[in-house]
């Protein structure tokens, strides 16, 4: 008789979103008159630039055509795009970084999902607090994370690295050494980010103790301050300890295209054995290869044309984040993010919960936003907004929330 | 210090394509003005029918618009695509399968890939021999199948169920009771199949067993005979014990477009979980959706115009397959297969191994085909030749090896 891997049934509940979406939907078949604006899912919302528009036409046609015409992808991505990628977002850094070190994937929660399978079971991961869900969840239905506390909301195995205002979204080396470190930066939900030479500390931390870094850097296109990092290779020592993994779907909008990186330095090595080898065997045993016409408008993003573009679009969802952030000051919150991130972060007012804020936004200004204990227990009390609407229901839902 | 997933190092050399492509890569450097007919690895060479190039280039300009853009598809895929593929591959066949059963994916190599996760690691597998290499591959990664015997090419806890000519390709039921069947039908590699009879025995071992089948039918729209099963649904008793797996790579050329899906039905249920539920929260953790400009494609194979451009592409490779089946016998070759799937199986002639016969080949005819014995054991002896080039590359290639 076969057997399930019983590690499924620990995960407690269904996934965070899909929890918002079925209470909008229930309010909203509740009060069908109400126009409900929603910034709570970190959805982008301004159409796919004309760049990469024009570079999937182009590539749809030659897939129409049997002289230009492309079956299976490289595994790992064709050399167009692993090129333009190494060019731009490393060389261009000065970070010595090579194209056989990417691998392109269908995104970044495939990869950030994924890559924990080349480690052994008995490693512990440390992870920020709040933080993005699935580094935790894909680690529970691996079996490391142990057993789940309801009270604290929290896996007995895994590291909790708390970021809130009182230590200024900075996280403590833990008491006890991770194996495993997940860094997302900036950070998705705080919107917070550390600075270069915060985060040069972390590498040579994790250098010291022997641990590796998953750094997910999926919101690295909305840093605008000159002391952050744009990738974690810009600290020295980085390519001994640090996987790195890239989107685009927050910096061209690729949220329903589907393209994302991986960089795995040949530095990397345990025992003896590449992390680069592995994942490529990883990736040639279970994945082949993302879309060609993806990939196209992948390396459309890296032309002028396409870079000018997705700039554009990048400032104007940081136009919202900043009428976001100074509508919450002026209406008396205490706010975070919004500058390095396309996230703002506010404390929950009257120390509500995070749930409570979430209902009464949705019910008194029909805003949606996200709860920031569904980012982990530290979350508690704050609350997401996400700049990435309309800069019209921006404006709108800030008048609401300032008229509460 | 992390320490890593040692059950890689366990995998022997590379994946069995990229060891083809580097002799092929060696030997077209040192004979430069060889002309090379590809007949190994099975990628299409046919382009993208209209109806499919047509919904692409629309999908494209929706995204291109605010008004008609799509961000985050929903995790299991769109309800269009879900809602014809249960129309024209299950309900028109009488199978009572339902959209809430369908998980949309970037192709079955992922999913077939994937689907060993939602399963305790002590669960023993069985696989036909020989068969597509990622059943195993992914389960030795997982650490399911003990030790590698570099003499017998086995694994101590794989059970191996034979298919050679001797007993005509159809497995027998293993000695010992497996707990996951891996069915690969038609099968690749040896472009057999089994009847609606034969795959309906297997449903009943498994239901009496309790065994759990992973049914790969990536090369249905191959079949031509009435007494072969398109779904394994059609069988009785199979939605309480099997998984099925579906591709768009073979019918409709997807191979470089990716797009499948699996099928879970609600009545696979194991010690009271359901399985759907699992895969769903596996899809909704891991994943995020293929892309709307691929799943509107995907929409489009099942329109009137998409379905007879895909039994015109169909036709096209089966007549290859008619045209090297029959030369290879003309030229006195032992063939099966190339009847309900695009491959013809070989035996290698005076007792060569499969990859002297592929250096032979490679050398003498300047084709390349693809060792047997890399797709398990009992493959030695044997070589696969595909239909999925151009029907004048059949032709020559058949011309070439007649004249041996």
């Amino acid at each position: 008789m076969y057997k399930i891997n019983t590690n499924y049934q620990k995960l407690p509940g269904s996934y965070l979103f899909s929890n918002i979406a079925k209470k909008v939907s229930a309010f909203s078949e509740a009060n069908p008159q109400a126009d409900i604006i929603r910034l709570g899912i970190g959805d982008v919302t301004q159409p796919i630039a004309p760049a990469m528009v024009a570079a999937m036409h182009k590539a749809v046609d030659e897939m129409a055509d049997a002289a230009t015409f492309r079956g299976y992808a490289p595994d790992l991505g064709y050399d167009f795009l692993r090129e333009a990628i190494v060019s731009h977002d490393y060389q261009a850094r000065g970070c010595d970084i090579h194209a056989d070190e990417i691998f392109v994937s269908d995104g970044a929660k495939s990869d950030s999902g994924n890559i924990q399978e080349i480690f052994s079971q008995d490693n512990r991961i440390a992870v920020c607090d709040p933080v993005y869900p699935v580094y935790v969840d894909s680690n529970v239905m691996a079996g490391r994370t142990g057993e789940y506390n309801p009270q604290t909301q929290m896996w007995s195995n895994v590291i909790y690295m708390p970021c809130t205002a009182e230590n200024h979204f900075v996280p403590e080396f833990p008491k006890e050494n991770p194996d495993i470190i997940y860094l997302c930066l900036p950070n998705n939900p705080t919107g917070t980010t550390l600075t270069r030479d915060q985060l040069q500390e972390w590498v040579d931390y994790a250098n010291k103790i022997g641990a590796v870094i998953i750094y997910d850097a999926a919101y690295e296109a909305y840093i605008s301050e000159s002391n952050v990092a744009h990738t974690i290779y810009e600290c020295e020592g980085a390519k001994e300890c640090a996987i790195e993994i890239r989107s685009f779907s927050k910096n061209a909008g690729f949220t329903g295209v589907r393209l994302g990186f991986t960089v795995v330095p040949k530095e990397l090595v345990c025992d003896g054995v590449s992390l680069n080898s592995m994942w490529a065997r990883r990736h040639g045993t279970k994945f082949n290869g993302a879309p060609y016409i993806i990939q196209r408008a992948g390396e459309a993003v890296y032309s002028a044309e396409g870079q000018a573009q997705v700039k554009e679009q990048v400032g104007y969802y940081m136009n919202n984040a900043h009428t976001i952030y100074t509508g919450l000051k002026e209406a008396g919150y205490e706010v975070y993010g919004g500058v390095n991130a396309p996230y703002i972060w506010l404390k929950t007012p009257d120390h509500m919960t995070s749930w409570d804020f979430f209902d009464f936004l949705l019910e008194k200004a029909n805003v949606v936003g996200t709860p920031g204990s569904g980012f982990g227990p530290s979350g508690e009390g704050y609350f997401r907004l996400t700049a990435f609407g309309s800069h019209e229901n921006s404006v709108r839902a800030l008048e609401r929330i300032k008229a509460l």
